[in-house]
């Protein structure tokens, strides 16, 4: 049996430092005259309170004594918990929000998917558009450490590919270098206050290009309108964006390797010249069909398809136009798009490029053995043997993740939801990206009018996808609870 | 490079004999008194003499030093080459009917796909009809043929591990005991013969008991009826059909070890259980639901859902019904359901059952081995080791298998296609089964008013699939010509 302490004891000191983080919205809303403060206090009370007991009541575990076991437990269980403390101020501010809808607001905002289920964004106070911003903010950095230091450990997906960058092979958690962390966080930092001074000489409003900044960074895609970035109607705006949403999903060692003095080890790391690349094919190839399909300028179509497709790629979700309306080869190409990912060790989600990477080069392998059987294979990737479980763990990763789509999308077919609402909403949720295809779903609908029951069986797919599966599902395995 | 002699005296033998099958249509259309003889018979004419030329012409190439090469050319050039002769009586017969239809009814039938560009089906010629038939039939045996003996020794997507049971492990392919093919043609025979009693037992006459005979245990689809088995409105028909459907797509060598003394081979086989049950659980799913939400009774849901399942399952095609029409849940699980496929050596097309079991023995062992990293793990198939290449081919198989649904459905798109039909257009090609969703391709639908270039990228995705991908696709590697 796992002792579990002192995973409550960490969970207890998380959950009291969002208890303290809800002290924002509520100084921005008192800032404001506006009277929503009292609840963001209470809310925030209420937090620090579990939370802050929690952590006094369990403060004798010993944290020095984690397992493998408890990484998994904790990861899992935090996420769930904060997610859940997270939604407080959601139901309590407004009367016709029930506990399924804050909670999904909450996990989408956490997981940075950002599908909302809130309508009238543009009339709401700012402490609620902030609070939504802070969710997705501190959800992207949550995400770049626990890729970084904890699942290359827990060998989640191939991600053991990465373990070198960071962590040594013992079994046990020891506490990674505070340095690493503090490197990370800065970055984040820096990038996000970079992109608001950016949103803000492209012509958004102080507290928009704040709120924008923070969603942009963690490639989360909330915004602070109901209309997304078309509220804006601005080129300049849309190119801000689409620079830090790429900025978002590149993995973040590379930022700090150049800021180690190597700078060329941005455009070396073979994950960002596939994501770039990649984003460039596809960007240029949907303008160009968009401008000849739909008779617009070139101009004017590069920008609206490179905006969107790498909202969808970086997993971010906004829109600066409804997609969808571009004619059937759009439809396709955004719904395939949603599967691809950025980087491992950046903020955002889906299959992500490594994996597609190792698939590759697995690929070559195979169809050169078939014709030649006798010679011998050796699988590099960035120059070095792949170890021999990765391509397992990724071929695992991706049964797994199919298959979570496949059960995901007939639940929610058997809910009453038709075929695209259902495998978009499925793919779009597990990915982390955000909108869909259809009314409901889609980048010009909203997640409100779904059943309560979708809303929940789309807040755990947005939790499995976040934790890339197998931190979630060992907890499933009776294996994982006996000793 | 490759000396292909060989493989031209070869293909010329197999052209020839399909110019001779031509005349059973021409005797059938004679019969009848229709003038379509006259065609078939000018068909026979021309294709025996272009592929007796051939063999004639090469009649002194040496065949016994066949390569792995050889093979794989002689396996994709003859599929094509087969097809583009059988597309003749079509175009001949009918005016409306351009070379691109001709050719997409011929590969969809040796194929044994099953999508088709006529309409009118139920006041053809009988020679047309029995030729479809023919088509499909000769198709299914050529496929258990080409699954039993020669993919195994390609190692083409996994299936190496069925090698034991066929076939010797030198890489050059010898005679195979002539004994293997006359068993599998005679348990065909046999089971198309019982499948035809039956049928003509349960209330079809007997030109329509032949006709769908050929087509059930071929697993291939083509009806003589618009309305597919809808037409006949008897219940115990499709039961019959259930029952063969399933039987075409069991893996053949059970039949073999069960007439060689061992009928509990048939049960024993891993496959066969898998497949059965998946049949089972998923057509009583279906059946409470649609039961439930269509308000009918519980035998009549359960003889649609179980001849619906089994037909899309087993990548036969035939539809009792628009399934289509009972409601989201119905239309995302056929949807899901047609990657399925059927098993190993059989009829069936698809991913097939084999690739799914290895796929959940090493996400098993993964999910293990998160928990305890240091337990050693051997994957078990059917008792034995599997091959340390096996999880990599079938790797790359699930890879290229979904790459060419993704392309397949962006070209569709591209065409202007919907989402809904370019996608299930694609899915349905390549796993050979036949319907897919929407009102052009869908179970109520015909492919006939697709456009000209949709037809040919769909007739390449049917045989893509039906040579399990990597048979054609070694073809398009340049070291494949290089020496």
């Amino acid at each position: 049996m796992i002792d579990s302490r002192a995973i409550l004891f960490v969970i207890g000191l998380l959950v009291t430092a969002l208890g303290l983080l809800m002290l924002v919205p509520a100084l921005v809303d008192a800032a404001a005259s506006n009277p929503d403060w009292q609840v963001f206090t209470a809310s925030a009370v209420a937090t620090v309170t579990v939370g802050g007991g929690l952590s006094l009541a369990f403060r004798g575990a010993a944290i020095n004594r984690f397992s493998l076991r408890h990484a998994f437990l904790l990861t899992s269980a935090s996420w769930a918990a904060l997610s859940a403390f997270a939604a407080l101020p959601f139901t309590f501010l407004s009367a016709d929000l029930h506990y399924a809808d804050a909670f999904f607001e909450a996990i989408s905002g956490l997981t940075t998917t950002g599908s909302t289920v809130l309508t009238g964004l543009d009339g709401l106070p700012p402490g609620m558009l902030i609070w939504r911003a802070l969710l997705q903010w501190i959800g992207g950095v949550g995400i770049v450490l626990m890729a970084i230091i904890m699942l290359p450990f827990l060998r989640v997906g191939g991600m053991q590919l990465f373990q070198a960058e960071s962590s040594d092979r013992s079994e046990k958690i020891v506490p990674r270098p505070a340095q690493l962390v503090s490197y990370i966080a800065g970055i984040y930092s820096l990038l996000t206050w970079i992109c608001f001074l950016a949103y803000h000489w492209a012509g958004m409003g102080w507290f928009d290009a704040l709120c924008h900044a923070m969603t942009t960074l963690s490639t989360g895609g909330y915004s602070t309108h109901d209309a997304s970035m078309a509220y804006f109607d601005n080129g300049l705006i849309l190119w801000c964006g689409t620079l830090f949403m790429a900025a978002g999903a590149l993995p973040f060692v590379v930022y700090i390797k150049s800021m180690k003095g190597r700078p060329e080890a941005i455009w070396q790391d073979s994950q960002v010249r596939t994501l770039l690349g990649l984003l460039a094919v596809i960007s240029l190839g949907l303008a160009f069909w968009h401008a000849g399909h739909n008779r617009i300028g070139f101009g004017e179509a590069l920008t609206h398809a490179a905006f969107n497709v790498v909202s969808i790629v970086t997993t971010t979700g906004y829109a600066s136009t409804d997609y969808t309306t571009w004619g059937p080869l759009a439809m396709v190409a955004f719904f395939m798009i949603t599967f691809i990912g950025g980087s491992t060790g950046s903020t955002a989600g889906g299959i992500k490029i490594f994996r597609f990477q190792i698939l590759w080069l697995i690929t070559r392998a195979y169809l050169q053995r078939l014709i030649s059987p006798s010679r011998a294979q050796v699988l590099l990737y960035e120059g070095r043997p792949v170890p021999g479980d990765v391509p397992f763990s990724v071929l695992a990763f991706i049964t797994v993740f199919l298959g979570t789509v496949a059960v995901t999308t007939v639940v929610l077919s058997a809910l009453g939801l038709d075929f695209d609402t259902s495998l978009s909403a499925a793919a779009t949720s597990i990915t982390n990206v955000g909108p869909g295809l259809g009314d409901i779903v889609g980048p010009a609908g909203n997640f409100a009018t779904l059943p309560e029951a979708a809303k929940w069986v789309l807040s755990v797919a947005m939790l499995l996808g976040r934790l890339e599966l197998f931190t979630v599902l060992v907890l499933f395995e009776p294996a994982f609870w006996r000793r």
